[in-house]
């Protein structure tokens, strides 16, 4: 019974990597780099978006949005309002809601996505600390947001998320006078789990580190090295 | 294809169902009210038991907990060091990481539960505001814990979740000075989708809202109708 359980699993996750792959070419035949951003609900993936969308990249980099959210459309209408070419994929229509994005949904939205019209594509996640990890979805990064406000453990309870990406934004910095945070400790067991994975300190609120991250993005849609 | 999905999809959640109901028999055989308790990660579930297990309840009733982590025991080694029994699931032997408990997950447990030296049993699921929601596991009560960090559309965006609960825990109230959140928003946001139901603004850094939460879970105990 275990046995049968593992295998069917193993099934789902293969069926997604073929498909993955086959996401993986159109975006390489496109020309577009994609990211895949996760995080928790609430940990800022928008708000981080909204910031590229504002600030000016170098000529020639267009930036376009996959939203995935369990259910509504008001993080994809947030970055439509800055201009910013938007896809919603609402997971909840399969099961009364998906915890992850998928390649299968990926791939079913991709006729709405102007590939043709973009240099960069940023996926948002549905925010979850688990599932997104476990499903490629042909992406060609992988970043997450966690924010000061979960607390310094989060790399020690879901260290395949922290494994999975290869670069940490660690958000809402403006917050940390008031929290009974140590940022040591969470860089620490990032340490741990994921030794020297870059991280950046960002907040969306005050802008700090933002800059940097823009960097980031544009440097992946220029297929230059990734490194902060 | 997409019919086949749905039907194997319902037959997973018919065959909880039935372990749930086993469950419930037996929490119910031993007098054992259960609760169980959700948020997304760092919402501050753990916090908030913390508080309850240091507070002195009325005499005989007696508080366990079984806690639902993807990986580690850290939150049940919060808790044992209150001297609270505590039962530690770790989802994460099955598939490199389940996102939820399930009913067969906590009947896989129950043998390692003290019921009969229990009145009260709060079961912390895994951080996530999607399938635990989807996945009774013989619960009496399902509370949730919402922080203000995580912004006022949560509900909007994963409405199963607030609507499955029958209290709200809106959780580090001692934050919202230093937040761009509007308090009112996330309540008409919360009405919307399940209307008038209980909240509670609790800090489990202040103390604020604490002892009605413990109070709330003591009446739960006692078989009287929650309410706050």
């Amino acid at each position: 019974m275990h046995r049968t359980k593992i295998r069917v699993v193993e099934g789902v996750l293969d069926a997604n990597d073929t498909i993955a792959r086959a996401n993986r070419d159109d975006f390489d035949r496109a020309g577009v780099a994609v990211v895949n951003l996760m995080g928790s609900p609430g940990a800022g993936k928008t708000s981080l978006l909204e910031h590229v969308a504002r600030g000016r990249g170098p000529e020639g980099v267009r930036f376009g949005v996959l939203e995935g959210d369990v259910q509504g459309s008001l993080d994809a209408e947030r970055l439509a309002s800055l201009h910013v070419p938007v896809t919603q994929i609402e997971t909840g229509e399969g099961f009364g809601g998906e915890c992850h994005l998928d390649a299968n949904m990926v791939r079913s939205a991709l006729p709405s996505v102007p590939l043709a019209e973009l240099d960069l594509l940023v996926v948002e996640n549905v925010g979850n600390l688990v599932c997104p990890a476990e499903f490629r979805i042909g992406e060609h990064h992988r970043v997450m947001v966690s924010s000061v406000t979960e607390g310094e453990d989060k790399p020690l309870k879901y260290p395949l998320m922290f494994r999975a990406c290869e670069l940490v934004l660690i958000n809402k910095a403006d917050l940390l006078p008031h929290l009974d945070f140590d940022l040591g400790k969470l860089l620490y067991h990032l340490d741990a789990v994921h030794p020297g994975v870059p991280r950046l300190l960002v907040s969306a609120k005050t802008g700090e580190g933002v800059d940097e991250w823009r960097e980031w993005l544009l440097r992946a849609a220029a297929r230059e090295p990734a490194a902060v």
